[in-house]
């Protein structure tokens, strides 16, 4: 088996079709037709071995992952996720490997109707880099930059556990089942699609956590030159991190990555009419603090005090 | 400096804009508004050190070579590019090495009026993986699968010295004159947008020659369900590959990759036609062979027998 049958084999035999995309695996270039006044969004993902998740990882997970990681990208700009290219560099023709990943990458694509156009596969210390399309109504999609003093900011759900999976990766004294769920939440998170709708009616900015949400927050702060205050008893912290963390549960909350749920912020006189566009939807989400004029990162304590908070989340250099 | 002030130093100042990119880097996504009647085309490439370069290389090269790479895939769908985006994984933060880079990334795109639109920077062993995107007239897109039996098949020009570069590589007896036109022909190859035009109005199918001749057309057949028969004194070899390997040119002429030059097949009618339109435009390119309704790959060699040639390339697995 050579590159090309690889492909054919394992990828092109379980892409689905979309009636816009023309054609897709077979040719330099894949070929789509963008429905008239959609906004194209791209975005793109490398997760490395060693880095972003472990060599010794199910190829199954690790398709899982380098997918929603993706696809969060576009729930983060209120985008509807529709094609995605995969250039995969691998150290060698791995069958085995390749199933279970070609399995766990087209599983997850699928309930998003999302066709895999393209890629390149190379030879080469193992990587994955996905790069996804998405559609929005002309000017719907939500961006960084317009956070207004006054603002609420909400998060779509809890916060902290994947960086207590990675905190335990090595270290089996945890209660077995509670690593499972931690497990799973590093390894299969899912993209807050689910949130579009929102985020398309009510949000001024949007960013998913992946860096953690002191430093995704601050992109927004940084892009809409505002600043914001948390209020750090409200925060959505996974109920694991406070059982096994209890003392560092803020830290975790503030600074653990890999969460991808989402991060926004609305204005003040549509908070209610949101929160009931919540319930309508069966979601629910938090509000964990305010866009203020003031610049920078500030936390409001239990004993009511205001702290400056860092904003420090994964760095790779 | 972390990953976010590296982006916005080496890459976002230095990125052109286009008035159809609404935004690019700074969000979880770029936004692209396409304009009407026209499709897009998408393709990525990955590049791995050790694999497609070498890492001594001048990382100003490495990023012309990239960039050529991905362009030229525009290029053989007959597709004008316009975006790009670049997945960037690097060992450590060398100011010096990104410095180089994106001015040579910048330098490349800007006379094809590319805009680098986003990407990702992360940890991990060297390896550049760039998605570009290009447009072309509804249906206008040139693929693989056109070509007919009778058909022309067609080279915009010489093959042979990127491969004959890689075969000098770690050796120092060639002339150094000659070794510094085979390494430009490796390091710098041109992306044949130039003829866009000329595979629009006249190819029924196309690709670049990045494998290898014998193995890019043998995509061409795969695709078309056709074989071929090529005139192998009509193949227009490089220079230096005669002088250097005179024995073996056609080997390295069939076999030998990253030329990036344009095989495409053109109905016989046209012919007169399309050469006229070279001629018009400034361009020239060589007739090396036909479509024929027998599968295979067939050569015509200069005592006249026909020989059966095998589709081998570069291969990575």
């Amino acid at each position: 088996m050579n590159e090309f049958s690889l492909i054919d084999c394992y990828f092109k035999q379980r892409a689905l079709h979309r009636p816009d995309l023309i054609f897709g695996i077979g040719d330099d270039a894949a070929c789509l037709r963008i429905p008239a006044h959609q906004d194209l969004l791209v975005s793109t993902d490398t997760l490395v071995s060693g880095v972003h998740f472990l060599p010794s990882w199910d190829p199954y997970d690790i398709a899982i992952k380098a997918a929603m990681v993706n696809i969060s990208d576009m729930a983060a700009m209120a985008a509807q996720p529709a094609w995605i290219s995969l250039a995969l560099t691998l150290p060698e023709l791995n069958t085995e490997w390749l199933e279970a990943f070609s399995k766990g990458l087209a599983e997850t694509l699928a309930p998003f109707n999302i066709a895999l156009i393209g890629g390149d596969t190379t030879r080469g210390p193992l990587s994955i880099t996905l790069n996804i399309m998405g559609l929005a109504p002309q000017g719907a999609a939500v961006r960084r930059t317009g956070a207004k003093p006054g603002d609420r900011i909400y998060l779509s759900g809890s916060i902290g556990a994947a960086a207590l999976a990675v905190d335990f990766l090595y270290d089996d004294s945890i209660n077995p089942e509670d690593k499972q769920i931690l497990m799973k939440k590093l390894q299969h998170p899912e993209a807050r699609v689910d949130f579009i709708p929102i985020l398309r009616q009510y949000a001024t900015s949007a960013i998913d956590i992946s860096d953690g949400l002191s430093a995704d927050l601050n992109h927004i702060l940084t892009a809409s030159g505002h600043g914001a205050c948390l209020d750090l008893n409200k925060l959505p912290i996974h109920a694991l991190v406070h059982q096994y963390k209890a003392t560092q549960a803020i830290d975790f909350a503030l600074k653990g990555g890999d969460d991808y749920e989402l991060c926004y912020t609305i204005p003040a006189e549509k908070e209610a009419a949101m929160r009931e566009a919540l319930v309508q939807s069966g979601l629910s989400a938090h509000c964990i603090g305010v866009i203020e004029a003031q610049a920078g990162l500030r936390g409001l304590t239990d004993s009511g005090h205001i702290i400056a908070l860092e904003a420090l989340g994964y760095q790779h250099f």
